[in-house]
Parts: structure tokens; sequence; C-alpha cells
């Protein structure tokens, strides 16, 4: 019998960080699989990967990773709390033994910290307009006595937070995050944030990447051209100026009048990120705005977002990967995909789709349709 | 007091066949002012223009047209009957005494054409199967003997019909349409097909329209980019993979499960002629296809189409324009838009607007907000 160790992860590249965590996760969890659920092209904070899921899945499988499996865009494009829940959903159903995450302070209980009560807390109720995270901010401080406010610490506390209320009890590996913070935009030593690297890419400084990305992800992203929201914006652009009101509150997520500002910004600003600023509030961050960004590109209503049900789509294996999805095969009770024909796609996968071919328009390739997964011999 | 021919155009481009329309309209109506009721950046086929309004508004004041008005979309782009009624109301309400039209035979008595009767025709309602062209040509060859099958003798005819049915008569000036053919490809003498001038601006051929355009002409689209299905392609390509079935079928026009037809093929073709082949049956002209694609693109619903109050739109004049709007100013009972804020726009303006932004995703320039008529000192 493989025991396996789950990691949620974008790969947005894949660089030296993941690599480090990947081979902590492997050695701490003692598991003979690690299996990595990935969003696919469009990644939690509201964008599209810069690369596809295929040239990201490849990343993975060189890199070591056994097994990749798609993290829908129901789960993926989401707050922390909804995009823990669908991967931990997968990770379980998946019989991983553990879960590794990188964070901010590993020395943190998580799994006593995913076990918070917010339900039976009265400030629920009374402080009903606090927003939701602040909700949970005060519920961690009055009952641990701690402050979890580094974006993967919030991350791990979600994911056990997730394992804890779908009856899970998971081995959590906590690893510590090295090297640039996540946002930070240096590149030192052989350390660099996603963000950093992405920004070295979309600026054509390829010859930067080779200290911070292993060798196989540099070749596999050599020929590609790195994607943005400036890929897109002539179509959310678009989209904006010719959609009805109507139409644009229907999409996930549009609150409070968000429509109006929206596209009278976007009529206004010919350039991406001057419309992002005007569109910005002190009410929402970036996340919040360009998820819904991306509902409106792809024409996403809440019910596509909301529910949805979850399935297991493979997206890459090696043998030991294969070998082990053979095993768990029985147990898993997702619909589990492969074969990706019209019928899936007009079903299950139909959001999945959408998000697929609006990147294929810059690809040119299938992201979808006929696609089987990549198999690294 | 002035008196005024109008005309209705396209000016796409404008060239010596225009030119000649023009001179013989004023000379055969021995009307002081020649009014051009104009189609705005989209056009009756189903297509963008191939330059902007504006552009095609100096054009024509530079031929010696006095007034240009816009030829609102949701009358521009739609079959003959309803661009002929939408037009003849323009003509109506701007006091024009004559009407100067091209047509393949000038012999017939429009007039007389124009007072057919169709609803008391038994056929109307015993042949409801019948599609409504069809209901008229046979209408047309019982009462007169004619059979109208050639596209200016058709539009003339529903001018006429227009006419008629809004209780107006004016004195109609059918004037024949010289050297090529309307779709003739060809480039012959001083005369070509506005299609053949087009073929030869996308194809970058433009030293060619020399002959068959006048020096002006020349001039003012020398540095424009000609547009195309193939500049929007992308767009509403988009859009098909995007909208859900249920907000295609809402298009105007989408009928008998064509919005299935329309999406597989833009999944399907990467270039628009090949879709375009795709999606064409027997069932359907090219321009009844290309009209639903306009409206796809602009998500104009039936309601942004159908129910719309007519308005008089402004793009142009001369001194004798100017005065001669002066003159007719107070019997106008249609709103007179001449400057185009916001207000104008959400409201009467909202589809021409719509179809601005988009047109001006290419040319970079305004298209409504804030522009003034152009005035030809």
């Amino acid at each position: 019998m493989l025991s396996a160790v789950g990691i949620v992860a974008e790969y947005n590249p894949f660089h030296n960080g993941h690599q480090y965590q990947l081979q902590a996760a492997r050695r701490r969890s003692d598991a003979d699989v690690v299996i990595a659920i990935m969003s696919g092209n469009w990644v939690q904070r509201g964008a599209p990967a810069i690369y596809d899921k295929w040239i990201r899945t490849e990343m993975a499988l060189a890199a070591g990773v056994d097994l990749v499996v798609e993290l829908p865009i129901f789960s993926a494009v989401q707050p922390a709390d909804r995009f823990a829940t669908g991967a931990m959903q997968l990770v379980t159903q998946l019989g991983c033994q553990s879960l590794a995450f990188g964070c901010e302070h590993p020395e943190y209980d998580f799994a006593a910290l995913g076990q918070i009560q917010l339900h039976d807390d009265a400030q629920h109720f009374t402080n009903y307009q606090q927003p939701y995270p602040a909700l949970i901010q005060s519920a961690l401080r009055d009952q641990f006595g701690v402050s979890i406010d580094q974006p993967n610490d919030i991350l791990g506390f979600n994911y056990a937070r997730a394992l804890d209320e779908l009856g899970q009890r998971l081995n959590l590996i906590p690893i510590q995050r090295i090297g640039s913070q996540h946002h930070d935009q240096g590149v030192h030593t052989q350390f660099a944030s996603g963000s950093a690297i992405r920004q070295l890419m979309v600026s054509g400084q390829q010859s930067q990447i080779a200290a911070v990305m292993p060798p196989s992800g540099v070749r596999l992203s050599a020929s590609e051209t790195p994607l943005s929201w400036q890929s897109f914006w002539p179509l959310l652009r678009y989209q904006l100026m010719t959609t009805s009101l109507e139409a644009l509150t229907q999409r996930y997520q549009m609150t409070e009048g968000l429509e109006h500002r929206l596209r009278a910004s976007a009529i206004k600003h010919p350039q991406f990120d001057a419309f992002l600023n005007a569109v910005k509030t002190k009410r929402y961050t970036f996340a919040r705005i360009q998820r819904l960004l991306v509902a409106v590109l792809l024409q996403l209503n809440s019910s596509e977002m909301l529910d949805q049900h979850p399935y297991l789509r493979v997206l890459g294996f090696n043998r030991l990967g294969q070998a082990y999805l053979r095993q768990v095969k029985k147990q898993i009770q997702l619909p589990i995909i492969s074969k990706i024909d019209q019928s899936v796609l007009q079903s299950q996968l139909r959001a999945e789709f959408k998000a697929g071919l609006v990147t294929q328009m810059k690809t040119h390739r299938s992201e979808d349709l006929y696609r089987h997964p990549i198999i690294k011999k």
C-alpha cells in the first residue's frame, strides 16, 4: 500500500521555493507519493496563471510531483475559505494521510486552530455587519490568543478548518517559507516569490530566472508567452462595455453597485492598471476585485461558482502517481475525469471549459477538449 | 426657404458612384440642400463600416453633401423594410421634398409599387409559413406584374412603401446605378462597387483606389486602418464562447437554435471566414447571419432593436446644411441630438454608444462621448 502527502499549489510558476517545499513534504511525511492539487488556468488572487495548466503540470512532474489534480475554477478562484474547502475535499478523497503546506509560522498548532468554534460564538450574530475574515480573526484571538495575518498562515488555518469541518484528521505538516515573502518583488539568492518571478517573465528579463527556478521550469517556460491581466484586458474591457447592467449584476460576487463603477472605469481607462486602480476602494482587496473581474470576463454567475458538484480531474502523473491512482480509485466517491469530451464539458466542466476557451485564445492549443493527462515516463 | 433632397447612404466608403448619384440628385431634384441619412459604425449587411462614421461624414461633406444625419443602429442593421422605415422617418422629419436613390431599374414606377396592398391579401394568411420577402415578391407579381430582385431596387421599393405607410408623398428620383454591380469585385474605369473597394483597402492595395474614389476620399482614408469582421472576430468569438445559451437566445433575431450552431462553430473555427461558412445554411442569407453576429457582438437584445424611439442625430454639416437645419428645427418632432453627454448615451443612444465603444477599441478615438457634429467651412 502506497501512502500519499497532499500539497495545494498554484505553481505560478514552479520555482525553487516550491522545490524546497516538495522535498520537505516528502521527507517529513515519509509518504511514497506526492500529490499536488493545482489551480487551473485562473488563480486564487483573481488572475490568469502565467502559463496554462498543462505547462505548469509538466513543471510539477519534472520537479518530482507524482500526481497533479486540477482544483476546479469554482474552488480555485475563491476567497481562502472556499479555496481551502475545495482543495481539502480533493485531498481527502484522494486518501492522503498528510497535508504539507508552506506558512510563515510553522510553530502554530494548526490542527488545534482548525477546531475554532465560530457558530457558537455569540459575536457572530451581534457583529453580523463585520466582514467574515475579521470575525475569524477576533475568534482566533479570543480562543487561542493568536493573530493570523500572513497569507500562507491564513491558508494553512483554512485547510485545517476545512478538514475539521469535513471530519477528517490528517497529519498536518507546516513548512517554513524560506527566502522572499510572497509579495516581495526582489530576487535574492536562489529563492524569489512567484510575483517577483512573474514580473521578470512578463517584462522579458528571463535571463534572471535561471537562478530561482529549476532547470526544467526554465526550459518549459522558454517558448511560452507569459499571460497576465494585460493579455485579457481587451476582452474584459469589451465585456464591461457591452454587457447590460442587469446581466452584470448577476456575476458572482457583484455587489453594492460595483457594476456601475466597473463599467464607467472600463470606458474611461484604456489601460488595465489605471482601470484597476480606479475600481479599487478601501472596502475591497485587490484579490476580491480581481476575482470579480474573472467572473465578468468568463461570464460566471453565482450558480456556476457556488452550486457545483466537485469532481476529480487528473492533469498528469508519473508511474508512481498512476499506481497510486489505481490503488485509491475504488474509494473515490467523486467522478474521476481524465478523458475530456463534449459531454463532460457541457456538464461538470462547464465553467472550466469556458475558462479554458478564453485561455486558449492566447495559447492557441486546446485547454480541455480531447486533452488527456500528461504521463511522465 | 431652402428645399432639400434626401439620400439614404452608407458611404462605405464614399466612391465615384456616390459622387455621380449626389450630383444627379441635386440636378434632378433642383433642391438647394442635399441631406444624407447615413449608417453609423455598423452597416446594413451586418458588418462594421470600413471607416468610422466621422471619417465617412467627412468624406460625404468633402464630396458636397450639405448635412449628414445618423441612421441609428436599430434601423441601420436591419432587413430592408425596417432599414427603409427608419430612414424614411428621418427624411420626412427633415422636411425633404424629394428622395433620390440608386437602383437597377429606374423605369419602375416606385411610387405606385409602394402602394402595394399586403395585409388585404388573403395569401398573407394562408401562406403564413412563407418568408416575408417572398410574400412581397408574390404580391408584386400579382398586383403589378413585376419581379423586384436586385438589391437597390428592393431598397427603393421599401423606401416607397415606408413613405406610403407614413402617409408621406415625396418626389421619388430613381437614379440608374452605373458601372459595377453592387457585389462585383472588379475595378473598371472610374466606377467600382463598395465591396470591390473595401477588398482593395483591406488587402492594402490602396494605390488602385485613386481611380474610383474622389481625391478627398483617398486623402481621408489614407491614415485609417480599414475595419472588417476580421477586426472584431476575436471579440465576437470570445463572446460566443462565454455567453450562456440562455443569454444568447435573447439576442435580436436569434431563432431556431442558431445559438448552438454559432457557439459550436466559434469554438471549432479559429478563423472568421471558416466560422461564417460553417454557420451559413440555405435557410439564411449571409446578411441575415451577419446582422445576428452584430447583435451577439454588441449584446443587443430584441428590445434594444425594436422598441426604440427614433431621434435625429447630426453628424456634420456645411453652412447650407446648418441654415437648413435652423429652418426646419421647429417642425421636427423627434429629439435632435448634437451634443453627446453621458445622459444622452444612457437613454436614447444606448445601443449606439455600445456600438461606438466597440468600434472605438479599434479607432482609439471617442465615437460618441463629447463628440460634436463636424462643421465644414
